[in-house]
Formats: structure tokens, sequence, C-alpha cells
């Protein structure tokens, strides 16, 4: 920046800090997309992330490594009290995994197991396959699929709907005697593409393996149940639980000049599942938010309130990154003036929601209301919806406890496609949306940090 | 069928087939079409197929699988002189392969070793990795790829274009040092899937290993060399070609009652790479040639000319099935009245190409009108357009010589996102598509049996 661009930048900065109206922010939005377009900085530190590090389960040396890395680069930012506050996380591994139809004819599964899975015996599990839609058609089935690997072959209608049956269906199926439990992977696309996730066993049933298989493989097994077939597979699978790990949630500040005590929060999760690289899921969230922060200080916008950011750990297998921070910062919880969670990939931001738990419907909507008057700060970016909604997984538990949480919306038209997959990489990623959304998030990030309002 | 409904039938073969008449064919389409979609046999077969044979690379058991089920096939429609004509095929084996990736940091990568492709020492190759856009960029680096693995980073522009650095990129590596070589999938979108396919070697320069990785695995590695990283790779492929092996085409007919002598072929190929399933490349082809004849059997239509189904073999890496039938047929050219030939996958019909390589334009011309008067034919299938064009592999080597070929040319607005990949599988064919693929192939096929038309 030049001596005269540097005036300019810090004249402009001190108006905006005396200012209070909203409509008074546009100017700094304009200008804070125009040095994310310029720097693209949220896509450099994505390719960096997914190229260098790559994906990042809890507890993988993986996720140290992305957790100095991020303090390097809050720092270099010009971020303070940057610090990572320490959580201890599950540690799940996958090990080596492989299953194979033998029955009725030899085919190769592409598998992914499920997080927190125990692994088969010593040389496999070989059983038979029972497929089912439901939980209703297996509860139907009842004792039957003693002895069997239940496959949920349930089509995609939605990740809401669809999910539960990678959740819970291990637990379900060993309630009726199975050994093993299939899921087809939840996403409405495929390339012979698994996808893995978290899922979750009931103490009162024994632990069995379970992995997903892809649109393709459940299928097939459901025409060959049609035609009168016995299936057979082979389950191969060295997943286990070692004991927690010391991880910890990454945390840069820019300090407020005139309320440094009140505090808003731009947040994803630094962790991702141990295939592709977590581009979208989260890398694209953390990156916006760490961006989001970086631009405010390059164009040393003031902020009165303090504008901190938050990387998460562990949101996938355990959530202990979120939970953790609430139970470190509960004392704050009133002068925590929102908390925005990223958590939906990379594509272009249409809306943010402002989840408010414990506030009667007239104070949502009053709230609502004053998170609108900050709209004047979004109008560089074309339409983003402010609406009432969900937040995210990380800022959950602080917002069930009436911290103000607001949801970054994305859309979302091919997450899902690659969610939890090999297939989230880097490459899916549009330079110019990282860029955008960082803008966004720091336009009304600022907004709210220079405004009276609070939601709560 | 009930006796009253089977006079009539007879009763309309035997008046059409006196008919010569095109226009007078389309009462028969339209019952093609209605028997196709009653039964939906191709559908049912391809099923099969892929299920419980899955795919079937030349020299593989599952293709002696195929060879032996699809003469029962062909007998239980009611074809005669269903046989296997013998030909000796290429046997490579890909064994076991993986690659990974050392620096700058450690990434599994997904590959699929290319069909000819010699395989790594023991123990694997450890090389680094220069990545290229082109052949030109190749040819400027020379020697300094000596020692080196080329990884041919090429953006998809349709498969005539880009193939080629499959099919050539070991041997134009080779020619300057390169001990490995890698090819982006050859393929417009990618779920982390790699696509193989054939290659070829030089002869005057050593067999380098060679094999493809996915998009993001490629763009990955050229952001590395961007970035000026030093990216080393091991490579690990188990990959040989054994003694060439027993195959045959397997070939069936309803004999003409006219014109027994003079031939209309309809074919595909049965075997596929050695992943997915094979369902589009090209058990979709040749379960609709199949289904083709057995709805003009099932309907009693007398053909005049004889109408042969060939599914060839060894498409993929030899052509043997197509050369094979060509060395044996020879004495039977001038009565091959077309050669139907679809391997474009199951999506809908919308061209017949006529494919003549030694009519002089005049006569091109000249055979387009006679194809265009069986056009009625094919009324109650939407838009077909016939047209001049290229034909298909297996039946390339009789067209070089003069047979017309005609190609079945489908939509194939995803065919080659799952072209040759473990993703080609059954779940992506629309039945109705293969129901009215295999009626419309049967429509022209009939009405050129009844014709007076030749090509030649």
């Amino acid at each position: 920046m030049n001596p005269s661009r540097c005036l300019l930048s810090l004249l402009t900065a001190a108006t905006l800090a005396a200012q209070t109206s909203p409509e008074a922010l546009h100017p700094a939005s304009e200008r804070l997309r125009a040095e994310a377009f310029r720097t693209h900085g949220a896509y450099e530190d994505l390719a960096w992330l997914c190229d260098r590090i790559g994906h990042r389960l809890a507890g993988s040396p993986q996720l140290d490594q992305a957790i100095a890395w991020a303090q390097t680069r809050m720092k270099a930012a010009g971020l303070v009290n940057v610090h990572a506050e320490p959580v201890m996380v599950p540690h799940w591994v996958r090990g080596k995994e492989s299953a194979e139809l033998l029955l009725p004819a030899p085919h190769r599964l592409n598998i992914l197991g499920l997080g927190g899975s125990v692994g088969t015996p010593q040389g496999g599990l070989t059983a038979d396959v029972v497929v089912v839609g439901s939980f209703d058609e297996l509860d139907q089935l009842g004792s039957a699929v003693k002895g069997k690997i239940v496959l949920f072959d349930v089509p995609w209608k939605g990740y809401g709907h669809t999910v539960v049956y990678r959740h819970d269906g291990a637990a379900k199926a060993a309630r009726h005697g199975a050994v093993g439990a299939l899921v087809r992977s939840v996403g409405p696309v495929s390339l012979d593409t698994p996808h893995t996730g978290v899922m979750e066993y009931d103490s009162a049933f024994p632990k069995i393996p379970t992995a997903s298989v892809t649109l393709e493989a459940a299928t097939q097994m459901r025409r060959m149940q049609a035609r009168g077939e016995r299936i057979r597979m082979k389950l191969e699978m060295g997943a286990k639980t070692l004991p927690d790990a010391p991880s910890a949630n990454v945390v840069g500040e820019i300090r407020g000049t005139g309320k440094p005590e009140e505090v808003i929060i731009l947040s994803g999760h630094l962790d991702s599942w141990d295939v592709g690289q977590g581009a979208q899921d989260d890398g694209a969230g953390s990156m916006i938010a760490l961006e989001a922060a970086r631009l405010i200080q390059a164009l040393s916008l003031k902020p009165r309130r303090t504008i901190r950011v938050v990387l998460y750990t562990n949101e996938e297998n355990g959530l202990r990154g979120g939970l953790g921070y609430r139970d470190a910062h509960r004392a704050e919880f009133k002068n925590i003036i929102a908390a925005f969670e990223s958590d939906s990939g990379s594509e272009r931001i249409k809306a943010f929601s402002l989840d408010l738990r414990k506030a009667t419907p007239e104070a949502k909507a009053s709230a609502l209301a004053s998170l609108k008057k900050l709209a004047g700060a979004l109008e560089p970016f074309g339409p983003i919806e402010l609406r009432l909604g969900g937040s995210g997984a990380d800022v959950g538990p602080m917002v069930a406890e009436g911290v103000p949480g607001i949801g970054v919306g994305h859309a979302a038209t091919h997450y899902f496609d690659i969610h939890h997959t090999h297939a989230d990489t880097f490459d899916k990623v549009e330079k110019d949306d990282l860029a955008h959304n960082a803008a966004a998030l720091a336009s009304i990030a600022f907004a709210l940090a220079q405004a009276e309002v609070r939601f709560h």
C-alpha cells in the first residue's frame, strides 16, 4: 500500500469507527470486497491446507499440523491473542478395510468404514446380506437378520432425512442380532463414491462393524435380493478407537477499539474426515473466517467490538471443540454478540440465519429486525437473505445456552455430492466464490461490530 | 400369446414380408416398440450381465462366462445358427496397484493402470514427477524428464482430442528417458474417478509403467509444481501381459425368408474393461443388438434378408474380435448389406450414420438417400437423424474394406463421465431408453431387411 492510500485508509477507518448507522457501512463492504478479489487470500490458504496438509481427522498428525499452521496464518494476518485452546478429542483410526461380494457372483465393493465403528474380527467377517429400505422394514424382519449383515439401501431424500440410517443403522441392526451393518452412502449422486461420516452405537446392544457402500453397490444388492439370489459378502475392517488425543481450537482476534469485551465470533472447523482434503467440509468455512478477519485488518478498519476467529477441532466425530469452547467461555456468553459458523461448503452465501434458542417468538422477530438493519452492509454481494434459522454444530453448545448463533448459508448445489468423500478436494472450489464469501462475512461482521445492536 | 393374437401376428408378418415399400413398415415399428416396452428384455439381460457376470476383460473368466451366456440367450430368443467364432485375444492383467505422493506431503492417489502397461519393478518405482500440459511442453523439457515420472495434466476437450495422451503418453515420455507416465483421466468430471483404457508403446523406446490419475490428483500436482514444490511419488503396479488367450465372437441369426444370403449385422462388444460392470461400454450396445433380433422374432416378423447378431470380443484392448470377424467373413462381404454397431452407451439413439469408406462422394450421397427412404420405420421414435459418419471399432476392419457400416449414435451426455471406470454400472441405465433403443434398432434393421436397397 502506498502512503497516500494508507492515509486514506486510516481516515476512512477513523470515520467508520465513529459511525453507528449501518447504512454508512456500505463503503466499507465495497472495499472489503475489492480487497478480497485483489488478494484471494482464502483461496491461497485453502490450497495450501488441502495440498500440503490434506485431510485432518481428530487425533491425526495432519490436524496437529493444521492447528500449528492456522496460528501462523493468524499471526501473519495481524491478529492478536493468537493461541490454541486445548481439548481432548476421540481418536478413531480407519485401518485397512475392504469388502467383497462372494455370492451370487464375485464383485469388488468400494467401502468406507463409518467413523466410530469397531473393526471386524481378525480374518474378516463373512455373512449373508439382507437388504432393507427402512427401519420399519428391518423391524418387520426382526430375528430373520440374526447372524447377517443388514444393508440399509435408502435413497437420498436430503441429508437430514437420510443420515439417520448412517448414524443409527448399526445400533438398530445389532438390536435384532445382525453381525454387521452397511448403509447406502448418504449423497445424491455417485461415481462409485462411498461417503463416510459418524455413527453411534446403542450401549444396550453389541457393537457391530459398519461401513458405507456406494449407490452402485447398494442398488446392485437390492436387485440381487429382488431376484431371490443369496447375497454373501466378506467384510474386513481394521477400525479401532485409541485413547483420546490432545487437540485444540485455534483462536485469534482483532480487538475492538470501543467495546473490546463484546465479541463477534467468526468460525469454521479445522478438522475433517480422513478422506479427500476436507476442502468443502470445512476447509472453506475455516479459511473464509480467517480471511474475513484478515481483510478487516488489511484495510485497517478498526472495529469497535472485538472480532474473534475460532477454528474448532473435532466437529466431525465428537464435537469436542464446540463443547470445550462452551465450557471454557461460559463466563463470556453475555458478551458474545453473535457466533457465526460457516460449515456448508464454498459455494456463494445465500443467507445468514439467526439462531436464538432461548428467545420468545416476539424477541426473535425483534432480533431479526435488528439484524436486518445491517442489510446495507451486504448490498455489494447481491441478494443475501437475513432470516431466522439454524447456525452450526460447533457453535451449537453455546447457542443452546442462549448465545446468538448465525449460520452462514451457502448455496449447496453440489455440496452433498462430495461431502465426506475422497472427492472433497480443492479443485471443486471456485476462486471467486471464496473471495465473495470472505468479503460478505467480513462485511456483516464489521457492520455488527460497529452497531449498537444486541440479539439477546 | 393367445391363438387369435398369434394368427393376427402371422397374417401381419406375411403381409409385411410381401411389402418392399418402407412407408408400409411403420406399423411393424409400432409393434416392435410396443413389444420392447412390454417386455424390457434388454434391461433384464443387461442387469444379469452386470450383476452376475460383471466386468469382462479379454482373457478373463468373466468374458468366457459372458460368451457362454450370450449363446444361451440367443437360443432362448429363437435365433438360429447360434455359435461362437474363436479368436485369440491379448491377456493383460492389472495385478495389484497403488500410488502414493511422498513429497511435498503424503497423499494417497487413486489410480488405474492403463491397459497394456508393464508393471513397476518389484518394490515399486519411486521418482520425482514433472507435470506437462501437452506433448510440445514435454518435448521442450526433453532430457529434463530423464529418470522422472511424467504426468500429462491435459484438460478434457472431448474424447478424441484428449485420449491421445492416454494412448501415446508413455511412449512419448519414454523417448525422453522418463521412467513412468501418468495421465489425467480422460473424462469431463470426477468424483475421485480414475479412467482406464488402452495404451500403446513405441518399440524404439523402453516400456515404462503408465497409469491414469484422477482429475483431483492431476490438478493438485499441477498446483504443487506451480508453487515450486518438489513432487515425489511411489508407484506400484503388478500389471503384466500373459500369453494370448482363446476367446470368441458370439453369433446368432434370424435367417431371411427371401434372400437369406444377404445379411444385416447388428452388433456390440461383449468385452469390457476390468472395472465397473461394463454396463454402458458395451453391455448396453450388446444387449440392444440381441434384443432387436429377439423383438423381431417374438413378433414373428419374417425378414427377407438375414438379420445376424454379432457380439464381438476384445474391442477394448486389441480389436481381435473385429479383426477376426473380418478375416473369417471376407467371402461374404459383398452380401453384408450393412453392419450396425452400438458402442456409445445406453442413452437414446439420436442418429444412424452410414460409413462408406470406398465410395465416391456421389455414391455416398446416393446411398444416404437410399437409407433415408427407410426413415418411415423410425417415425415412432421421434427425431433420429440419418446421416453420413462413422460406424464403430469392431465393424471397422470390414468397413475399411468396403462393407457399409452404420454407427448407432446415442446421446452421450454422461457417457464419458463413467466410461472405463468403476462407475460404469447398471444403475446408470434408464429402462425405457434401452427399450426405445432396441426397438429403434429392430425397426431400421427390419426395414432394411425388407427393402431392395444396397449401399455399395
